[in-house]
């Protein structure tokens, strides 16, 4: 259900561009991916999302359960028509979201938690997560696997690794291949752990493979080392995800690892809060200093928010708590990861792809600060 | 500073069409003003106030004067330029705002109050009022007058209308004419002191006249009779403004009435909470009766929110309390009224006004329930 082609590789670094294929439409990879948690990416029309060049966002299948639930999707006829979307959409399996939930049971068929809406007990199985995923429709649903607190031990990882092999069994098991499934690699910090469930994943029949488990307040060097290791455990030729990186510094470091596409929740969150993404490091636009500025927030950046407005006036949108300003920010921020991004993927065409980087080092973008994997709540 | 035409005149009621030049652009009326109190018309771009056909919007005096406050907007050379907007602008004197709060002490020179933001004292006078406007340098200001508390007496509202008079000689006294000036006539309920007023304040030398005072949660009986009488005291060849009204049956009315131009924020408030304004009456789309509907807000609006979205997938939004609920039915309430001000103004020029009053009584726009004359807090 998906075509994953790899048009070009570096010479130096497993940075690589691709072409990927869904039921709605092709794009180039490596790609960033707008969080549509709730159906919708925070402050952002449609429209906007398409002006801004996004050619694929993230559905989130454990918010979308419970509300607007299964009933409503299916009588819209999934997630694509109920938004007015007609680009590509992956969904998460809502594994990240369940293992989330303070009050939760993990057992062999799944996790049981109370729903944050209205408390009811909800099972979430690896069939469920599939039944609600070929529900919404997305171009690419993910299996549901565990993600494993940081703070929990090998033994517990051990067996965290072997469930999630058995689950994504039964996600192959129970899905229609009406729409790709991608396979999840856990293992937390421990290279053997990783090394098996890479090992287990890959050996099934998967569209592509992801990352789990990283980016969840360990030092950036782990994660690095982590990921350096596990993504050369998975096949050439299909689609890498890590999941829940978006900062420039994170993406160099994936996409330098080999690493295809990525999601975070952070330019619209930031945004939503008053920090901008700029060329020259993030900018806290309530910061008074910006009172009498009539510059853009980045001259680097050529989106409308830049082009038309300055700094002065959006402190003042956000001095006054403003819908306009979380918009404004919240445009900016995902256009510079798709503008980021962009950049990123020419670099590797013209194989300059180290340059690039060392770029973004010179304007202190990449500072390996941890970026923490953030999922909307 | 703007020049006025009157282009059609209604055979049986004072309805009537006109163009209405500034400094900014040409523009025909009746014409409905969206809100912008803080330097921005609440959810909305910019450029979607243009794509919806916004000629002129509305700033505050009181609130920009408090924040970003004179300096700021000096620095930027006026608020055209601070909030990126190149069509008309009209800024109210900051007369209603201050006499909305409670801690407040009329004086003759003026209105000491304290500052909601910090708590500071402000002495606002007709020389200050007029110092702000020419400093946001929109096309038509406002003078600043006496907006008297529907409970106070007669005595009170006689001493008003004489307090009212003689700040709009300060007003005139004071202003350099760099834009156009409007009268603005009270009397609350009293036709001699209407008639007073109207006498005066006609007698000077502006650019145009607003009825002030009504709309203050009087009935609708009252509104209309002493507009009625009212406007009949104001010259033919110069604007009319009702300030505050926007609803459909308060714009039939006023309009019937002889008025050219109008405001409201009720279109982005009642949007931010979830209530559409449609050519079949109300709509509150957080009610669960849309959960399921694929249907438009409007079957009659053709706004880009009609377009493409169902009422059910925006009764998600505000079931999530999704930004993007708001910024759509605020954007599809003031398309309606601007849409709704453009048939209004086609059935005058086709001489079918009272026509269409009755469409739109057949339709239940008309209920004759009061609009309450609102502004931003
Ligand atoms: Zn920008
Ligand atoms: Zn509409």
């Amino acid at each position: 259900m998906v075509k994953f082609t790899v048009t070009k590789k570096d010479p130096v670094t497993s940075a690589r561009t691709g072409k990927l294929e869904t039921k709605h439409g092709v794009f180039e990879t490596p790609v960033f991916m707008p969080v549509g948690t709730n159906a919708t990416v925070k402050g952002l029309w449609q429209e906007q999302l398409k002006e801004l060049g996004a050619r694929i966002i993230l559905g989130n299948a454990f918010h979308l359960y419970l509300k607007p639930g299964l009933e409503v999707i299916r009588s819209f006829g999934g997630l694509h028509s109920f938004m007015n979307w007609n680009n590509s959409i992956l969904t998460d399996s809502g594994g990240f979201q369940v293992f989330s939930l303070k009050d939760k049971k993990v057992l062999d068929e799944g996790v049981l938690f109370k729903s944050p809406i209205d408390g009811s007990k909800i099972m979430m199985t690896p069939e469920l997560s599939m039944e609600i995923q070929m529900t919404l429709g997305s171009d690419i649903a993910m299996a549901f696997d565990e993600c494993v607190a940081p703070e929990l031990d090998r033994t517990y990882a051990q067996e965290s690794v072997e469930r999630t092999t058995r689950w994504a069994e039964k996600c192959l098991a129970y899905h229609d291949r009406s729409q790709a499934l991608f396979g999840i690699v856990q293992g937390a910090f421990y290279k053997d752990l990783r090394e098996k469930s890479a090992r287990e994943i890959t050996a099934m029949d998967f569209d592509g493979f992801a990352v789990g488990g990283l980016s969840v307040g360990e030092p950036f060097e782990v994660t690095r080392d982590i990921l350096e290791f596990t993504t050369k455990l998975l096949p050439e030729d299909k689609p890498r995800y890590l999941m829940g990186i978006g900062t420039p510094d994170m993406i160099i470091m994936a996409v330098e690892n080999g690493i295809d596409m990525f999601d975070c929740v952070l330019p619209t969150r930031m945004g939503r809060h008053g920090t901008a993404l700029t060329w020259s490091g993030k900018i806290n636009l309530k910061a008074a200093r910006h009172k009498f500025s009539k510059e853009p927030i980045d001259p680097e950046c050529n989106c409308k928010v830049c082009r038309s407005y300055s700094k002065g006036y959006i402190y003042h949108l956000f001095s006054r708590d403003e819908l306009l300003g979380k918009m404004m920010l919240s445009y900016h921020n995902v256009h510079f990861l798709l503008d980021f991004t962009d950049r990123l993927r020419n670099a590797i065409r013209e194989e300059r792809f180290l340059e690039f980087k060392e770029l973004c080092t010179r304007k202190q973008l990449i500072k390996n600060d941890t970026g923490v994997n953030v999922s909307e709540g």
